[in-house]
């Protein structure tokens, strides 16, 4: 399969990379660097990606930013940026890449534990990746031609917790929570959310 | 209590005021009518209408739009739409009215049964509706002063399936939907989605 990685020089998009390489041809796409380079918050810059891509099996997305901060700091502007890139872009990467995708190819999309776990600063994080978790569940209702879309519920990522020199919460390796992304890719599920337990 | 209803004219909004009404003091504020109004689209719609209420125990919102269509015809602008109505509308009326709501008063927000069981036309909606949920789940670990904040998912309306003329879902009539929201408002809950079940 020719499977795009959108976000595949973050923590989680490597650790993809990784997994799938050797199995299927990956395309790398980034945001800043490297052949292929997608803004996911302009629209323009995911059509012409894809015009970029021509005819692909799968598409990955473990990209997008959202603001983590207290409600009482949360302002106008941070949700904007949430609603814009994490969750708008990465449904825009299903409502303007679709026609690209191959029978019975996939997307993959990101949300994370906070949709359903929520914590002190993460009311606007928890809001959009409970948005793109209600958004694949439907749109997958819809998609032509076998076309699948899942979304990947990561829960704290072991390499980020220790980047950010958090303690006392359970991670788990990227590479461990990149054979989510996996199965969503090789196997048959669709509109599916799913949730990768650090407790499991 | 003092209670504010918001969408005080829609069809769950109106089942809502009777339900209360009698028990409480009601306050009715619509879009287009009535003493006191509001878009909820609008910060500063929102703003004018807490600072005309004064402090409040209660606030109720039955109001919020987004776009039914096709997955294949939903355009930016209808995404755009019930993410600045329903989604951050109601998000605003949490955020900008919380200094409004006396100790231990609460937000009840409105989402619906599309968030979990979508279907064909819901890709925005159950997106929207999602994050509603998101929203409220982990607000609720940050208001000051015992406030607390719900959201209740109604299923289908029978009024609404009656005028829409469609057959073939179970509806549960206004009332009884209404009675959620009475639960939320005079009740311990917080942080919770109350799931009305048209099959309980």
């Amino acid at each position: 399969m020719r499977v795009v990685v959108i976000g595949a020089t973050g923590t989680i998009g490597k650790a993809v990379v990784q997994q799938l390489a050797g199995r299927h041809e990956v395309v790398n796409v980034g945001h800043n660097s490297g052949e292929f380079r997608v803004d996911i918050a302009s629209a323009g810059s995911i059509k012409a990606l894809f015009d970029k891509l021509g005819p692909v099996d799968a598409v990955v997305s473990t990209a997008g930013s959202a603001v983590f901060k207290s409600f009482e700091e949360l302002t106008d502007a941070d949700y904007a940026l949430g609603l814009a890139n994490k969750l708008m872009g990465q449904v825009n990467l299903v409502r303007l890449g679709y026609r690209s995708i191959r029978d019975g190819g996939s997307f993959t999309l990101t949300s994370g534990v906070l949709s359903r776990e929520p914590m002190k600063g993460s009311a606007s994080i928890s809001m959009i990746n409970a948005g793109v978790e209600g958004f694949v569940r439907a749109a997958a209702l819809e998609l032509p031609r076998g076309i699948r879309v899942n979304v990947v519920s990561p829960p704290w990522v072991q390499e980020t917790l220790d980047a950010l020199g958090m303690k006392g919460i359970q991670g788990m390796p990227a590479m461990n929570v990149a054979l989510a992304y996996v199965d969503s890719v090789e196997g048959k599920k669709t509109g599916t959310v799913i949730e990768v337990r650090a407790f499991a």
